[in-house]
């Protein structure tokens, strides 16, 4: 009865000043573009102002064309960020793991079956095991060993893989290692992390035993961009999970998985569908 | 630090049609009232279109005057139904109650505390049971009794209360009365109930005894608009709680308690927060 | 710290009535078999009851044996159905599947990790589509096309299939077939599947597309033993996930499948862990 | 069709050892005490095993008598606490209270419609806001205000009155005061608090301010019993809630009040219900 037809996607962020919004919907209804859905925020804290428009260009690339035009030195004027993302477009997402595979196993299903809109040009691990999953779906698996001596010499070339796949996107999937500060930087935003805790609750080296011995009754995930602080970046969403006296630290780590895959799985598509801006150390998320 | 400030909200509704976001937003940037926030939607099923608004007039009511003129005139343009809200009203709620306290008690205390932005001029029941719970919120408390041959002036004192307060809410907390087809007309849009089930799934009466006899792992309760088909009418907000195998039908009256009174205390909220549109028999809610 | 050790479990359901928890610890007692954990449950409602006893045997399989010996003749006067479980027994499954690979590659996913203490010695489909999958995980695929004419013959070689593996359970992961009163009944008890609605709300066809249009807020996934009532069997467990106003009936299938793949595996886990316990037409679950 | 009857409840602790629950059902059957529900565990982090039982005495008071006869004696042999408890008994609480009402109204209201099986011979703050809803519930209301300076002697006071009413359980419903280590012993394993956050995540003063200022997408509730060492003290039950960029601190502030009064009311019934147990800092909880 009703199908879904691809929509292009408008985001914009800028200084919070009147006439934001409306500069943005003049420019698209000037230029036939058809709003289908819309969200605003003007935050106080931080004084910035964050907009999301979902829209269909009546006229086609026409239309495109002459909203870039016009809404171009309009939206300088405001000192406005802003992007235009075209339905078909794929985001290119280079996946870093560890050991643990089932962060990966679930982001690669949602790759295959389409659920996530995305290219993964390859996958980066310092272990050679998850090389079978990744030859399984057709994926350039990069072994990248690393030691304390060969940190930032691995890291250099992790960040020449990145790039040379034109990777707009990094997700660390239990990758299990700190990445050095100046390549959070190069990351900035661009990078999203696991942590399998809630944070800031437990921070570092096993959060799930920390959480046993603490005796908490509910573990949690928490899926944030990666920062120079360790388990420290913008948090983009997180999720729980209940646990009785009678799960120990094992069962922990197994009972959590389902929701680290969850969890980080729906950080990257509010990412990739341009649900997330960043506020400061806030982020703000037009999640549906 | 942040202090939340009184915000004006601004709704409106009407056919699907090119133009419809901008002609809101220019008509509130040139008149100076300053978006905060903002949704609206645009429903392929219904080719309708809904907006909300949260803003603040900088120049307080000269803001207010001129966009009310500015805008009455464009938005007969599109056909639209729009609404003004003023931060410092309270919507007038009637409550109907029967012998069932527990949502009535809910619903009391955030008035008590103001969490409810609401006035209640009058409590309205078939059972005098509930009198001293109104007496002690100083809430004025009228017993109608009800019986098949009295239905039809008991609905109407009902409604000639309702009207004489000017109430423009009807929250029907457990009241356990089938309302009339015409009292239901009277009250379209304007009346909550609240449902003891996840409807569609145990319609009619004690529904967590057929939810029991089901063994069902989940119990729920929905808040929706009042219509002429009974448990049938547009959907506000649903909410699930776990049960087991220990718990028989009378635990799950019990259990059921606390979903009732929050589903119903939440729907509320977004009816008078101005979040709710009517779809047809679907709803749009932009909640937060 | 604390490792877990793989524990012995005894099950057993017989009428109520005096001494059943008793003659079940005293016997494990006497044959120096120690209680780790322990869960028993005297339905009113059937007048049956159940025990669930997770343990270890201090002298291994003397203990058992002696157990086994003492046990029977005294739980035959009890007229006990009861079932001793080793830890290091893996439960063979038979998957069902047809077109829709989410619960499947979940439970795969499971099943390769050792997350499930399963043993899958083959899957059958009504199409060849998924045999790509199996392959992967080195499963034998058996391909059993039906049409109306060639149901019979088709359950036929499924059950034939079935008990020359000595499959203990059969799981239908999506497998959009009406089983025949004849086949649910031979595998009454036997058979888990996963419907992709809270249970009683949408029976039948396209159940999300009724939620829809009903405009619910909440769409749910039940999983439930097989009988010969059609979406109908025992519920196990039962889990929701909120939708709102955006989401089209194609959003709400890919809204539903998390849920379905976790729904159906925790009823998998439950079930192969002996903690689901049929009490007519509902189940006593000893969740953990 | 089917009534709740009163049930009486056993719980026992006591070191790990061979036979424990052997001796608790046995000495059960024998006096013709019927057991309807039962839970055990044996802890291997602290060496420690409990056990709740709920149980009908066949032969009323008889019954009930030779079972502490016989089981006094047998329980001593392996170190055992136990505890029986009479349905009819309404466990005696006293709650502490200082500005905010929200706790004290929910557990007040549990309360009174009997939902918790407590009684509550006063009402302790170092406020006298409250006054006027401890009067409407006919419930005594101490206000003993505290400074610095009388603290000691507040607490004296405060320790006279609730050992003068004979209070089994102290609940402190947002008291907002640091109790000395002096009577956080006294009160050890008989005092429950609730903590507004998600323990450990944001401990001490205004934890909603601390996440907001994180970022957080879930505020959280801790209930839990009090030691001497602030915001520590085992775990008894917690929640969640979902929040987002628009809410600011006093928003979350206010959306936290709903999951703290329930997490504390939950806490209460599973103390008074004797569904908690003290494994060193950790708790048995046998929820249901």
């Amino acid at each position: 009865m009703v199908n879904h037809e691809p929509l292009w996607i408008l985001t914009a962020q800028c200084p919070s000043t009147l006439g934001t919004v409306d500069v943005v919907t003049r420019s698209l209804a000037e230029t036939e573009n058809y709003i289908v859905s819309m969200n605003s925020f003007d935050d106080r804290a931080t004084e910035s102002f964050s907009i999301r428009v979902e829209f269909r260009p009546l006229s086609g690339t026409a239309s495109l064309q002459r909203f870039r035009e016009i809404f171009a030195e309009r939206a300088a004027g405001f000192r406005m960020r802003w992007q235009l993302s075209d339905p078909d477009h794929r985001t290119k997402v280079a996946i870093l793991v560890s050991k643990y595979d089932h962060c990966l196993n679930d982001l690669l299903y949602r790759y295959r079956t389409g659920e996530l809109a995305i290219e993964i040009p390859l996958i980066i691990s310092n272990h050679p095991d998850l090389q079978p999953l990744a030859d399984w779906h057709g994926i350039p698996y990069f072994h990248l060993p690393i030691s304390p001596e060969t940190k930032s010499e691995q890291e250099a070339e992790l960040w020449r893989l990145i790039t040379l796949h034109q990777c707009e996107l990094v997700v660390l999937a239990r990758y299990m290692q700190v990445l050095s500060p100046e390549l959070s930087r190069k990351l900035d935003g661009k990078a999203i992390n696991i942590h399998h805790s809630l944070l800031p609750g437990f921070k570092g080296a096993k959060p799930y035993h920390q959480a046993w011995a603490k005796g908490v009754k509910l573990v949690g995930a928490t899926a944030h961009y990666v920062n120079d602080d360790l388990d420290e970046g913008p948090i983009i969403t997180q999720a729980v999970q209940a646990v009785d006296h009678s799960h120990y630290p094992e069962d922990l780590v197994a009972r959590g998985q389902d929701i680290e895959s969850q969890t980080l799985a729906k950080a990257v598509r509010y990412h990739i569908e341009k649900r997330v801006f960043l506020h400061g150390n806030r982020t703000v998320v037009f999640a549906d």
